[in-house]
């Protein structure tokens, strides 16, 4: 059983949490590390807000969401790796979804194109971004071209 | 029944609800014009704030508060016109003060003014802005006068 | 002369100049009025960014780019609608692309795309937002699913 | 019992509450009063979010983290001191160090430094800003010599 | 002769200067203290943006308006009490109004509210904070009913 | 003759140029993306900040600093890989202070520091990010414990 990997079946996710750190002694750079750590560990997403604190700082919200299995390694590299004295939480429902892959054949190569599914109907299409940057890389050409193509190239039969 | 249009009397309303959505992969062109979307569906408030996501990309937190009986059909919005493939949310409390509103007479012409009661005070006064504007426009002077001139009509016996 | 419609041609503009004001004693309402009144005037853009002040003061910078010959309109407009007593400016140089518009047609209708020309080659494709938006409203169908067909719809012989 | 100065034990609260209220009709200039107000009041931190309003208005989001027992003081002062007409909020759990104070002894005089400790090992430290500010004006030297100064004079041992 | 205090008159000042410095490794606790330090020193104005630095760095752009005789003083600062290695810095023009002073009579007490004339014309009304803030907290009123009581006693014969 | 290195003594550089793009059009994960292209092409910095636009639309205004002569190759990939249809800039001023660099040995390992010198003195200390990043990662410890060894090992004798 792996609560990291969700089922790719549209569902409603009801073990999520999401933590939040207010953080006004810390350096942009450790946040540009630690941002990298928690996802490495497991998080969901994680994501920074400015906000104005006290006397003055420009300060930031440090916000993560995860599954309620690493709330508990989550809060420690909190604990270790920032600066803060306290960690708070609530729970969050997720409603996700069905996801499946397919693979598109642009002028540039292939590229996978993640399908987000709402009651067994294709409502998204989202061109997976490392595909699309290693053909603009390869080809020498903008990643906007790539996606471009990407558009072209599909089918649009059923949205 | 109408869940739109809340009681104007003093309340706690517990059948709230607040959606959220992190977007990385959508323009702010394409964002502007679903809060227009989100609003006529019968959201209570939309709002965006401006997150660091992974990979260094500036993104946006879409926020959405509404009563639970519309849920789903902000999540379908969600969804549909944004490039999302999760919703999360969470039930919240609000507190709302009594409504009345009055008329104000100025130099430049009549202004609503709603007014917010605490336990049977007036504690708010909030000239509509709709009039204020029109009558800017019709005068063809700052925006900022006729705000002064409703202040300056106003009794404030009360507060 | 027209100053306001600058040449479709590909040009260096080095009659631009960017006033700039900083605001803490005015309200969000006031100043989503004021964009507007200066886009009218004859702005070529306005943007608001959020700024930490002193004394714990979330403020607004306001940054307004315009040509030298608006220049008295624009200080004038800031000075009796916003709070300001004071304005900066200083000059700038814009290098613009060639710019050229053409038809395309998609299964949902007409969407006039603009195009951008650097030395004489088009790098840039810009579906109007208010085409792509009046389609999307006409048959009931997310906005993103217009702008992907005009991707599809589109010749990418040149870039 | 004071509910106000929470144990420094190392414990889970689960007393705590976030309050939110949206705000585009305000200035910043009354915003930076108003936190002050409430962490007079009892507020454990109150901070400012910049956030995308409807009718392009730059608005702010207050937040304010408070402990269930002075929810209604803080109701009362959003109520009277912003321009709300309602007050949005919902429990959350805090997860708290244990702390504890040394005193550190640098070239330019003392500092005290407060402790985290997670299962009883020090895992944070944190030179107290305002001895630090102090020390810095006195020997009129930059701030960040003395929080260099701090660092090394400090043990270690357990981190 | 005193550069500090620009004369009264209306005036367009040609001898300001922008500073700018971008901060990833410094803390926001800093950051409040240094903007002290710099309008101590004699900036006209010191404000903070949040930007997004490479490496997902939440950072600061730290800037600075002063006139040209005291840059040096700032760039001092600057160098000590942040962490940067480098400023940057460019000359503007500032378009100032003209400046008087009028005491109001509330039922509060006094309150100087500064006047901004442009052309001769009063177009701008400030209520002095400070003054503001002294009765609300002397009457234990809200700071807004004090705004409120300015604007009503106040003549508005001239604008 | 290399404009990317300028030279490590104390200097005034006015060869630089700030260039200035407002985008409402295009993602977050292409903005990504860009930052890395133009790092990699010889701009000095790269930094985006979150801006308010017109329609509601939360846009990013990118700022890029360079040496004026590599401003027409910046232009260029600013053209192709963004979707704007113009490029604004002007001239700055840069004063870098000299650097050196040293060699701090702590428990963990050797770690260089930049040195800031003004008029001589050193005023800055920088440690080197990648290195404290490959030592946290090497001994599995939080980053800030290896600054807080560096500060630790550091002489302070000339500050």
């Amino acid at each position: 059983m792996n609560n990291h990997l969700p089922p790719d079946e549209e569902h409603i996710d009801t073990n999520m949490v999401k933590l939040e750190v207010n953080l006004d002694d810390i350096s942009g750079e450790v946040l540009g590390y630690v941002m990298d750590l928690l996802f490495e560990a497991g998080a969901n997403d994680v994501y920074y807000t400015p906000i104005y604190m006290k006397k003055n700082r420009p300060g930031i919200l440090l916000q993560l969401l995860c599954s309620q299995n690493v709330l508990e390694k989550m809060k420690r590299i909190l604990f270790t790796e920032t600066t803060t004295l306290g960690v708070r939480y609530y729970p969050l429902t997720v409603h996700r979804m069905e996801r499946t892959y397919t693979k598109i054949n642009t002028e540039w190569g292939k590229v996978t194109v993640k399908l987000g599914l709402l009651h067994g109907k294709v409502v998204q299409r989202s061109p997976e971004y490392e595909d699309c940057k290693s053909l603009a890389e390869k080809h020498q050409i903008p990643l906007k071209t790539i996606f471009q193509a990407v558009w072209k190239a599909m089918e649009h039969k059923d949205s």
